[in-house]
């Protein structure tokens, strides 16, 4: 069975989320439609990232065997046509071929999100569903260095949703960047791996950073109390974008995922 | 009775156009619903420019005339209040007070419009209806060659629709510039009025130079046809961006309407 692995983009405003639940079009449901209507095959294809409703992606990879060989090209224009016939708001970017040993999900050495906010007085009427409204006027600089604290190895027990499924609340967080241009403040989140609203916690929490009410030493303090209820509140699914996976190079032997919950991203 | 001049963003989408019309919701219907709403009046608003269905606002300017005195912060949230409670995708970005000589369409010295293409093979999924897919490679310095060709103050028959319903097609295009950052063209217009459909008509045009079917000369000699029928195909409406609008820093006088559709803008 061919693997092929594709980049995804997709509005996750009409979806209960990345994942195939029974209460609404997922957009895995979506694309496996999609590959059904071009192929005949039935196939569970597996995303890098198992994102929620709401929550949109660049750059989602994902992985699928199908039952012959396709061109890339062609594999891609045919997924792009169902797609588009079905109405849905998802669109292949990239089709490659994949060694029998990539993994979307536990091949990933650091997924890549972005979370967007929009402080301004008026609501949002271009962006609506796109970024995260805040009518308040915010401190970037302040929210950055409070990100800082927040930057490396930790129990980020504060930081995870009650849902979340992780065997372990520890995670390496590589990056947490915020910038500003103009009205626009994008917080930038690099990891392997995220628990569940992690980013959306982390956004919740700098906006408040933001506006004046909380420091980064109350930031670090959040962490180290290890405590949900010590974090701020958890920022909407509209301003959370999945944008890049990256992965070795060469996959030369297939890794294994000791804990599903664990290895993977689970939920940002 | 106190004017009022308003900033305006929109989603064009779910329009018929800035105009009222009886075909559909308008913009402007909306922005006078919500006056009335808020205020009881029953007002016409005018905006420095008609833009066509489908078409965006980042910077509409309108000005409106109420019965009594409000405080510009207290009439933008009350306004933003009932456009978000009608399910508006129509943000009021700023709202002063104005001089009763202030007219949003005949005071206005120059109109600024942004049109996006995206570049690429796969299909739009975020930015659907924002702006123009196009699943060709383009050269966007052949694009910005030929647009240098139609600056300047020319007849624009050529890029003017059947319906424009200007006196003359002579217009003062100040710039046209196309730049490009990856997948995303973009061409900056500016003049003091468009003619109906002129930048949508020039998007389409430069297009074809972009993919290399049309050269920097061919686009010349299309203008220099002074003829509808020389004109490359009218860019979709999703592009279009109506983007700022430039005043007198002091209106001390009424300038006379000498045309309503010569001095105006005339729908882009």
């Amino acid at each position: 069975m061919p693997r092929y692995r594709m980049i995804v983009e997709y509005d996750g405003g009409p979806y209960v989320g990345w994942q195939r639940q029974d209460n609404g079009p997922s957009v895995q449901g979506a694309i496996e439609k999609a590959i059904f209507s071009a192929s005949g095959d039935t196939v569970s294809v597996r995303g890098a990232g198992r994102t929620d409703s709401g929550v949109h992606a660049m750059g989602q990879v994902i992985h699928a065997d199908l039952s012959k060989e396709w061109s890339p090209f062609k594999l891609q224009n045919a997924l792009n046509a169902h797609l588009k016939l079905a109405g849905d708001k998802v669109a292949i970017l990239d089709v490659e071929t994949a060694s029998e040993f990539f993994d979307a999900r536990f091949s990933a050495l650091r997924r890549h999100y972005l979370y967007r906010i929009i402080s301004r007085r008026a609501p949002l009427a271009l962006e609506a569903g796109k970024a995260w409204w805040v009518p308040k006027v915010l401190d970037h600089e302040v929210m950055h260095a409070a990100a800082q604290t927040l930057v490396g190895r930790h129990d980020f027990s504060t930081f995870r949703s009650a849902h979340c499924q992780a065997n372990s609340p520890v995670r390496t967080l590589d990056r947490l960047d915020v910038t500003r241009n103009g009205e626009l403040i994008e917080i930038r989140a690099t990891a392997q791996s995220f628990l569940h609203n992690q980013i959306r916690s982390f956004a919740g929490t700098l906006k408040l950073a933001g506006e004046g009410k909380w420091t980064p030493e109350d930031v670090r303090a959040a962490l180290e109390a290890r405590d949900r209820k010590a974090c701020g509140p958890v920022a909407p699914p509209d301003g959370l974008y999945f944008m890049q996976v990256d992965y070795p190079e060469v996959i030369t032997d297939r890794r294994k995922p000791v804990d599903e919950n664990d290895e993977g991203d689970d939920l940002s």
